[in-house]
């Protein structure tokens, strides 16, 4: 199953851009499998696209594309972006002490699930490191306590440099990043928030939603900002819970939205379906 | 199909309390259909209990039970409550324009899913009183303002009282109710908001979530407190939607959601399901 | 709100489709909107494609489309249908005894959400004649027994074709129809089925459900064709159910899931969202 | 956290059974913490009853508690099973080559979700030994052919019995226990099987869903038994999909499913939620 060339576009919503898309792939001999498009309603009225084309006949290869994209590109305002699948995303993770959304991450790896690299996983617990080295995976303990945290940042830095890494994912990392590492890291960051995001934002989720009484728990997925819980959302999803459920349960049915949601949003980004539109997303499923 | 009698009781946690209660059920011939229980993890570690008992041979009628049960009740410290099925909650709806709540309502009590009686619908708004008085049920059009409102409030709690309601459901009644209101009414009131609380909070909670960028709406179903939107919850459910779902898709969608939540809600506390815990509900399905 | 135009297309699979359907409607400076498409993984790997054009500025109306699109369409050998979206369809039902499909469906359609005429309604019974004529929709009655059946289905042909109807929709209609009937109709009828097909087909699903222990019943939206049960599925859903659901608690918490599913697939084909793909659909949500 | 003595009854609905047991329990200083109750449906109207009491304090250890229950349970007609806490259930597991359902299983049960010990696996291929025995669990690898099936039969009952395994899980097993095997083992089954029964018995059901266009997948947990997938269901639950998903899709959506609803099951076996009912179960959750 050879997987297809993939092309992001967003633009001011006008008229044509799909014609004259279509055309340049059409053009290069190109066979498009799959499309997707959407015009947002939000200010501004960006048009985006995603677009799937076989490898296979497509005339152009990588250091090609560019110079032949560029000129339409620039004659209609777009932002793009290409991905030929011989080079797949190499992703970072960094982990504490819970082990549900990292393993599972990497049990959905090694299935096939997410067509990516991992080169490595950073922890500030040593705790999980012969879980992450039996999938053959380096692990780097880097502790952080408050006195040596900007050093370990950027030794995280470091190591992300290094290994060419193009994105980071924290799989209930319990380390709140400093606004220097966020504008530092210069790659997409992406974090699993153990509730229904904008509710119960900060520290101890289902505790705060025990005390409310609610009657359903979620998990959120999330490319993280510099404010708190407050970046754009990928996916939530939740789960129901009833009086019988004290926080251990919670917690117990938590951990299974927060892996699923994870690795949802994870694979969505691996296979180049997120776009940004302003604080939201548009999630080409 | 004869409805039981319910039996609720909540008290201190300790020994011999179901034995004591199954006892004196046993002891006047009653047969227990059903019963559940549940001892709270939150402060203080009442014990919850609901009871369904046959009608049929059981060998206290509504009069007799209080003198019979109460010296029980007072050694343990019980609060209760008993309702036998021959009289029906009387349940007074309150509505705006919106007609999806209410009209769901109507429909389930008109196919018996809602064992209560309606003596009436009010509104501030003239607009649904056709589909109301369809149903033969008498609509009172109570119109609000700024400066009618005190005596608007007072209009609808002499309804209230005049029709001896049991509980009033807010089926998307778009005033808020004064604090003086909620003090004088004496009654459960439930209300839907159209978000899964405690996320958006307020007004247009559809345009919070389209600005927010979530990927769930959702809708809660509460009892009204003095506090907005903070009262205990009865019910909360959530549907997905995507970037592609602006603002009429999410009340379009919301909908759905909110009129099944309220239902659900409505119908458990019909049923005598629903207990207090603090601002906590125990909810036995 | 300017509702589109909308172009449904579908053709074997091969290089070029979209760019010469995208060049066209660029052709006629028409703007697109939205546009799905998708290659069937099911033997004969067919193309299919849904666009959405903005009526505004588009230069070809109704009469003139045809004779403009359908060179081209024979060059790639496409199947194809365009709908403006000044005529609407029109949608006609037929109803038993149950009201909750058919109220749910009125209520949409009342609420805006289902874009359809709705000419009359036709029943083999008397019994939901004033509710549907409350809405301003004749209603007609007409019997069946075994020895008038025939007769019956051919008043039904005959009033179908009088008024144009585009679709019919079987809202919980509790004959079978004959395959002569279905043969003559020549419109798609979507029928709403009480289990998750393909389990438990035919009468009584419910009880067929309850006497098998399943733990959870659903609804399917399907097209019917001479095989019972058997027509290409639209939409499908569930609802979990636990031993504690007798089978009246089953037809209650199925008729909310019956009237959800049948209100979505009926949008779907009303938005023209559906194609055949065999005895699949394919659904362009 | 003390666990609870658990206490399962079955007899003949009648009046005073909950008293007479309550006593029983008070009588002997127990503290009831939980209790759930069914009156079947189903013909013969059995009486289900589930008790949690608290280990300490009450009166009656492991021991004593047969000699003490039995005249009671005698008269009442009871079916009985009591289950101390310092005794786990210890489950056998049976697995082919996909490590979805084990995996989970075993990432469970290290979390401490499953209360069970786990003395073995058995394959009857060698490719999982690894990651069983990474968590510290003897594997023994059993191949069966044809010619060896019944001999392979007898290693694997005989190894149930040594290790004195309590019940057996099939996590994806894909082998059809013969029926001399299902007579000898004399212990549960519990199957995970990939549709949504009674939909797509037997082979290859992710196949027969697509080849009939269904827009949800599913899965089954049930008891084993001598008709093939038509055994005692303890829970299903079901994934939605679309034209998108071919054949790999709904596996990999499956996977999901099919652990999660196998986890559930089995996390009610251990936690002795699970009564019969006929071919029906009865689910204290």
């Amino acid at each position: 199953m050879n997987r297809p060339i993939r092309l992001l576009i967003d633009c001011p919503d006008h008229r044509g851009v799909v014609a004259a898309v279509a055309n340049f792939i059409a053009l290069h001999n190109g066979n498009i499998v799959a499309a997707d498009q959407h015009v947002s309603e939000a200010p501004g009225n960006r048009f985006f696209m995603r677009m799937e084309v076989e490898t296979e006949g497509f005339g152009l290869d990588r250091d090609e594309f560019d110079a032949a994209f560029s000129p339409m590109a620039r004659q209609h305002g777009m932002a793009w972006n290409v991905r030929y699948p011989d080079r797949p995303l190499r992703m970072g993770i960094l982990v504490s002490k819970y082990a549900h959304c990292l393993l599972d991450l990497l049990w959905r790896w090694e299935s096939g699930e997410l067509q990516a690299e991992i080169p490595m996983v950073i922890s500030n617990h040593p705790d999980l490191a012969g879980k992450v080295e039996a999938h053959g995976i380096p692990y780097h303990h880097l502790p952080a306590t408050k006195e040596t945290r900007a050093e370990q940042e950027r030794q995280v830095l470091k190591l992300l440099a290094e290994q060419r890494v193009d994105f980071v994912v924290l799989a209930r990392y319990m380390q709140i990043l400093s606004p220097e590492f966020l504008e530092a890291i210069g790659r997409p960051v992406i974090n699993i928030h153990h509730s229904f995001l904008p509710a119960f934002i900060g520290a101890s989720p289902y505790h705060q939603a025990y005390t409310r009484g609610v009657k359903i728990i979620g998990a959120t997925a999330h490319y993280v900002t510099a404010e708190l819980d407050a970046g754009p959302i990928i996916h939530q999803d939740v789960a129901h819970i009833s009086h019988r459920d004290g926080i251990e349960d919670m917690i117990r049915i938590g951990r299974e939205v927060e892996r699923r949601v994870l690795a949802q949003a994870v694979r969505w980004h691996i296979e180049d379906r997120v776009l940004m539109d302003g604080v939201r997303t548009v999630v080409f499923e």
